[in-house]
Formats: structure tokens, sequence, C-alpha cells
């Protein structure tokens, strides 16, 4: 399945090192990444993913295809600016969200909205949102919501 | 100002009483209603300004005006579905927020985002969000965030 | 009713006077003017709706309300680049076309998308597009067409 | 390079293999297709892609990515409606247009807002489209305008 990842676009190295073990884990089973396709979490879930011979979509802002991280494979410019967090979400069949500000919480209500299944690790705290203290019970937990 | 109102389209008579109230006090102060323009607390908050004698503009999420509730003045079709929601935001300078799921949470995000001061009244839980009790306190405190 | 009027950015004298003449007529007849809210066409056509006392609504492709023209009435903002141009055709009932590039050629075809009568003044010629000589030829076309 | 394919959703016979020979075309000299993803020029273009042996990507008017063809590699969903045409444009490095009505002028309007070389196949005459009697003609002008 697609499982979008969220988050913020600036993180310290705890949450780096969470991002690309997501990314990891959902390449290994088989799952593709839909991101925002810049920076932060975008891009260390994507690392993580492609280091584990995953495929990864990037949903950007801009109206420039460029403007993606260097490990996403299809990137999809919108020109909407950050109206496209709602594609981001709804191209995806579940959801993890990992640290994150403003944007983060936007693509958080959008799960709401769409009905998606939504993880949480250190990030906002609103009912609705599993939180889950590992990569390992995020990745599972969207796994089994998905049933 | 604008101020824009959001809020559960599905809300009790307490909640609507609310609404009712912030619209009126807004038009009362000469502050023009933006909200989604549909039921709920955006046609309640409408209703309470067109009574006190203010304008409100609707953003919908359709492409037909006609969706408008009845007191939208200037109804805006968008034809974007739920990515209508940062456009509510975006068009207001300073955000009250009632009751609400998670099409309101992502107006939520959208004012964290856009730097817009938002008041809530019995609505999401997020930092950043004025906790008010009243439409008083509410409609004081944008105003003076807005100063 | 309410008509949308589209053209160029950029655009010289005789397109401007004729936009001019555009605005006017239609807010004499009652009619509001919805345009993109930015410079040339949509400013002239803002001018001559208010020296003719009527209302006027801009809907832009920026965050910024502020960047409307000083003619506009009602600013809508949409952070959607050049996919608002949709929403300039959507919210009229009918569209007046001047002079104008690729975004009003965008424009003119959502006019025949969202079946709305549209009348060209030395624009596109594109069959659907009522060719006409003069601004009151434009605006009495569009009010026949709508009756 | 990307191609953007554009153009009518219900076609004839002789569209539908000009549409075909054109995904064959691309997919063949290593093109991936970008497309609206519903069917008519969409559908066929995609089918011809993949007997080729392309790849391709289809940006969807509504929130579902099951709306996509069958042929549709990469479905993204957008929710945006009509507004969702300047993505399938934004997303090409070039463009190429069979037949089609309002929504296909949409598209050729964004391929010269966003500056894109189009190859028109009974399509539009707008100028700035190249008219091209065949298939191989329209692959070969738009290959070379981006070399």
């Amino acid at each position: 399945m697609r499982v979008s990842v969220i988050g913020g676009s600036r993180i310290g190295p705890s949450d780096e090192a969470t991002a690309v073990e997501v990314g990891k884990l959902l390449a290994q089973r088989g799952h593709t990444v839909v991101c925002g396709g810049l920076g932060g979490v975008m891009e260390s879930v994507c690392r993580g993913a492609k280091e584990a011979g995953g495929t990864t979509i990037g949903i950007l802002p801009s109206e420039w295809r460029a403007d993606a991280n260097e490990y996403v494979d299809v990137a999809i410019a919108t020109g909407l600016g950050h109206a496209r967090n709602g594609l981001v979400v709804m191209n995806g069949d579940a959801v993890v969200a990992i640290d994150g500000g403003g944007g983060t919480l936007t693509e958080v209500g959008y799960s709401l909205v769409f009905d998606k299944p939504i993880a949480g690790i250190g990030t906002h705290d609103v009912e609705g949102v599993e939180a889950c203290a590992t990569p390992e019970e995020a990745v599972e937990f969207v796994e089994s919501a998905r049933e």
C-alpha cells in the first residue's frame, strides 16, 4: 500500500533517525512512501526508503519538480502552496506523522477528514492519532489498520 | 478587519448560540466575517453577523455559489473540495474556532502556517490556540492580537 | 448578475479604454465585476466599475489580499497560483474576455467547461466565444445569454 | 523526459488510434507519459505506453486513486476538480494535444503559461501550438523542442 509520511521540514538528529527508519521499514514491507517532497522528515523518510530499495512519491507545493529532494522517485509539482498538504494525505492509504508544526497539523486534520488511519511519533497529541513509541510500532499500526 | 470563523458543520444548540453571538459581536465592532459558507458554525456565525448588520463572505468547497447558506453576502465558489480550507483562513486577519472535527483541525493548522492569531471556544486544544470561555473573550483576543 | 472579466495583465491604451468601458457598463446595469484582481484588464475593468458606483471582486493567485489592485472591493486570496484561473470564471454567471494571452486562454477554456456564456473583444478566436466589436455589444450579449 | 498528453475524454476510433500510437512512440523513446488519468485520449495514450513497456502518471480530478484508468502506473488524486488541469501540464516537460474541447483548451492555455512546447494533432488551432499531422511528427517536435 501507499503510506503518507508527514512531519517537520526542519528536524534534529533524533527525528531524522526516526524518519529514516520509518522509510526503511515501509520499503522492506513493500509499501510506497508518499510525502511532501521537500526537506526534514520528507527527505529523511525518502532516504530510508531508497536505502531499502523502495519507491517514493513527492507532492510538491511549487510548480517545479526540481524542488524535490534527491530521494524522490516520482515528483509531482502542484503550484498550490500549502493547499497541497491535503494531496499528500489523500494519496496514501494510511499516514505516519513524525514531529511537525502547523503544516503537519493541517495534514493530521486531513487524515481525519479523509478517514486515513494515522500513527504519530512525537507529534501532535490529537484524538484519532495513534501515539506510537517507535517506527516499528507505527508501521505495524498502519498495516493492521488497513488489513 | 476580517475574521475567519471556523468550526463544525453539525452543531448542537449551545455551539449554535456561541457562533451566533460571535457573529453579532464581530459585526457590531465593524469586522467582516469570513467562513466556509455552509452549515453549522458557518451558518450560525453568518446569521449573527447579519442580524447585527454586518458583512459575510463564504468560501465554498463546491463549484456552485448557490451552495452558500442564506446569510452569506459574498459567496465564492472554489471547486477545490477540502483544499478550500486553507483559503478560509488565508482570507481572515485573525481566526475564531468553535467546536469542530478534522476539517476544523486543518484550519487550525493553517492558522499557524499563515501566522494568524487564533482564539478557540470549546475546540481543539493545540499549542498556539488561545482558549477562550466566551464569545466576548474570543473577539477581544483577536482584536488585541491585531492591534 | 456577476460577470467575470478576463484579459491580459499588460495592455495598451486601447484595451485599457475598452476594459474601463466594460466595467462602467456592467456597473451601470447593476452587475458585479469578478476578475483576477491584478493589473491590466483586471485593474481597468475594476476602475471603470468603481467610477460608475459598482462592486468588484478580485480573486488573486497569491496568499496576500494586499496584492489586489486599488479598485477591488472584495479581495480573495487563494495561494493557488495559476490554478486560481478556474475560480475567476466559476464565480461569474457570464464572461467577457478582452485581449489576453495564455492565462486568458485557460479562462476561455474554463468558460466552456463551466458552460458560461462568453463574449470576446479582440481576444482568442475560439469556437464558443461570441466575437463582439464593442463593450456595449459584449455586455448586451452576456445579458441576453443569461435572461 | 516527461510528456503530458491531453485531449478529449470521449473520442472516436481515429483519435483513439492516434493516442495509442503517441503513447507507444513516447514509451519506445524512453519518455514517461503524464495525463489526466481518466478515459478517452487519457486512457488510450496510457494503453499505448504500457503496450510498449513505458511508464504512465495519471493526475486525477477526484479524491480517489481508484478512478484512474487501468493503464495508469502512478495515480495521483487531487480532489481539485477542473483545477487539476494545470497540474497535468505542469508535470510534463512538453505537451501533445489530441482533439479535445474546453478542458483541453484550458490545458493548451496552461502550456503557454508554463512555457511548455506543445504539439497538436487535430486539436485547437491556437498560436503557439505546433500543428502536426501524425504521432511521429508530434513526438519529434516535442523532442526537438526540448533538446
